[in-house]
């Protein structure tokens, strides 16, 4: 792929469609552009945009596309497979400034936002009026829903509630050749024509740029308790998990975290609020939520009765909200906390939930044959178990060469068993090298004409997915 | 479009894969895959095939792919958007003898299938295993869940559970060129690639036949109440339901029914089981469900507060597992019912919830201006309105040359509130001249490529959706 490099009359008609401020080519906005949150990929821009509407937008694409200008969308940048990376340079499309909720229709329970949204921000406003959007991806403080969207992110209340895909109503947005067109209707069903809405979420930006958001959402629920639960054994806590749901509890979050990622994100935060004795080796968080705190309080007492076949250490039932804040905190640093101490790589497994306890014991035989080690956590409610492999010690010969390979074989064990190698973090432009694991030739060449179809001259993120 | 018809070397050919008594030219056969539940059309077919494995229909297809003969899927007919109608002749791919269920996974929630399993059976013999498949439309007893599959079907617990497409997982289809792949993973999330099973998921038909597929199942809850609520005003029934999601409630079921609706029903099957008074104009079916009967009863207590603020006459409470029975076949049997008495055309109508009352009310303001009576029903809990417009003493040349331009009146009422023309049966046959209202010539243009990535010769289901 080759694209035509901006010049000085491109920054020219970019001046002419966004005013002068927002049409950014100094050094610290292309720094900030240059990355995510992906490893320490740097591959800068030439030029930072950012739109504040949908018809800037439309006339930007536009643009590009007749000159064939690559065009890299970007939330928030907290991506983890790479999505935002300006791989072929080019306009990074900066989404910050259309950061508007426009309507949270109380009526039916929707939302229609921007996509520069920052996602706990939108949580917040729709909390205020009774209502409660669950997807909320550890990022969620600094990410943007439209990178959400764009990824079909998950998180911790996935296993209830669902991940983005299943919130996500209706999209507008803006094809590579300018036209703006809506994907589908504000309607919790919908049995016209082709979902477009499906096939655009979870797209990462290579079909076309989202610039509004249509979102069910749910009342909010009153109460929720949450356990930290001690297992001696980390295969048992990932048996447990299945064990859970087949007693007929639906937690509104089940995550697991091996003893190192947990030690990991206390010291990182310089925590002490978690003794963990020194044979324990992993942990659950457990949160069930409703309306009505006897039932939860049922539901608690007979996961503690699903758990009491596991050796497990003293279970910590957080009694306030501080408490309850901690614990999440704690859990949702844990991906940031491993991979400041050390060069990593980020693995997002996905396994259907049986499976747990074996694609633990895949990752750890993979790690002992190669030499390398993991820190493994995550939605275990989704079977989506997420590996941090450290570079630590090992020299750079065998990271670069053989850890393809390793990651090669964990993969193909996923697939094996039908799961697949992103849950919820995308393919991007790091898991491309992987797509033929789980595609053939011929699944692949059905995306790729579909790209073809929304992006004929292949302006839109080059470089991802396939 | 024109497409070979079928001639004596075809047969041949299809006697070669299929044997000879799956290969059906009979009157009987030919008559039956000639018409489904829509309206009186009558398509017959050329040639009625039965395959029974997946490489049989990859056979048929690349043939007809190579030989373009239209080929039209059918599941158990049960459509009412004329979808397995052989608007071309040709083929009808008859799928009813792919009818196994091919794993419960109980460790998983999950059921793998073949299409031409009939849904209640499939919901049988989940709950056997204490799962439950909760997506259930009227037509249930006879449906197949491949029809359900390509038509994104809905049904009255949608409301709680979601549409068919909240269940899928994974899909193994056929390409028109005979090529075999799966969509997705046998997870609950997916970020891997364009989410190719939600395409096919509702796409009619159109772009491959499904042979096999996957579906998400939630543990079977033991317990449910059902209420039916008369009121004095269709409106005020229309009016409450949005009163009881407010209130932070969520039914398993919302049922709306006009006054006709109901009496229609009860006339049909000689049923006096419900008394209604002279002034009652409609009513709601209510159930909830969940496996803490105590929490349900507060649940109704609730409900019935809410309720409480609306003329409604006297609460019929479904004392027993055989009232509850009596009372879902009466909702279950409103459209064919309606459909009983009459020439008909029935429209799939939906909006975001709290448009209801508007929707009831255009409805019958339209009746009026165009002289044509209407019978409404369907699931209030989705915005999902069943509209059956009965043709009844109105001459023929009103019915064919004037009621188009009703229901366009209708539609574009319904696509001014962001609402849509078909919430769960499907564009198909009938609903082809309205798409326009809905979507654009950018947003159809894409459809169209998209249909002509899959198959390109355009043998699937032709006249169908554009």
């Amino acid at each position: 792929m080759s694209f035509k490099k901006i010049e000085t009359q491109d920054l020219a008609f970019f001046h002419k469609i966004l005013a002068e401020n927002r049409v950014l080519v100094d050094q610290e906005n292309i720094d900030r552009c240059a990355s995510d949150e992906t490893e320490d990929f740097v591959f800068p821009p030439e030029v930072v945009l950012q739109p504040e509407t949908t018809d800037e937008i439309s006339q930007v694409l536009a643009y590009c596309n007749t000159h064939h200008i690559a065009v890299t969308p970007r939330g928030a940048g907290t991506g983890l497979s790479g999505g935002a990376l300006p791989v072929f340079g080019g306009v990074c499309l900066d989404m910050r400034r259309m950061n508007h909720i426009l309507d949270i229709d109380t009526d039916n329970f929707q939302v229609t936002t921007e996509p520069g949204v920052i996602t706990e921000a939108l949580q917040n406003a729709v909390i205020e009026k009774g209502l409660f959007y669950p997807v909320d991806p550890s990022s969620r403080g600094s990410c943007f829903i439209g990178g959400n969207v764009a990824e079909n992110s998950g998180g911790p209340r996935a296993v209830k509630y669902g991940v983005v895909k299943d919130s996500v109503l209706n999209l507008e947005v803006v094809l590579p050749d300018g036209s703006v067109i809506w994907t589908g209707a504000n309607t919790l069903k919908n049995a016209t024509g082709y979902n477009l809405t499906q096939l655009l979420t979870g797209s990462e930006g290579t079909l076309a740029v989202i610039t509004r958001i249509v979102l069910k959402l749910v009342p909010y629920p009153k109460e929720n308790l949450l356990i930290l639960v001690p297992f001696y054994s980390a295969s048992d806590a990932c048996a447990a998990v299945n064990r859970i749901f087949l007693a007929g509890f639906t937690p509104s979050a089940l995550e697991f975290m091996e003893r190192d990622a947990l030690t990991c994100a206390m010291n990182y935060y310089q925590s002490n609020t978690i003794a963990i004795p020194d044979d324990i080796q992993a942990h659950l968080l457990i949160e069930v939520d409703g309306n009505n705190k006897e039932v939860l309080f049922g539901e608690i007492e007979g996961i503690s009765e699903v758990l009491s076949a596991f050796r497990t250490g003293e279970v910590l039932f957080a009694e306030s909200h501080e408490q309850k804040q901690e614990l999440w905190k704690l859990r949702r640093i844990v991906g940031e906390a491993v991979k400041n101490g050390s060069i990593y790589k980020e693995e997002d497994t996905v396994v259907p939930r049986s499976r747990l306890p074996e694609l633990l014991q895949t990752v750890k035989a993979v790690g002992n044959k190669y030499g390398f080690k993991s820190v493994c956590y995550g939605h275990a409610g989704d079977g989506n178990l997420h590996v941090n492999i450290v570079k630590g010690d090992l020299d750079d010969k065998t990271w670069e060469e053989e850890l393809p390979t390793a990651i090669r074989e964990i993969f193909h064990y996923v697939h094996s068993v039908k799961g697949t190698i992103s849950g919820e973090h995308g393919i991007g432009y790091v898991q491309r090298p992987y797509m033929d694991i789980v595609f053939n030739d011929i699944q692949l060449g059905l995306m790729r004409e579909i790209k073809k179809v929304f992006d004929p001259n292949g302006i839109l993120n080059p470089g991802k997915v396939f």
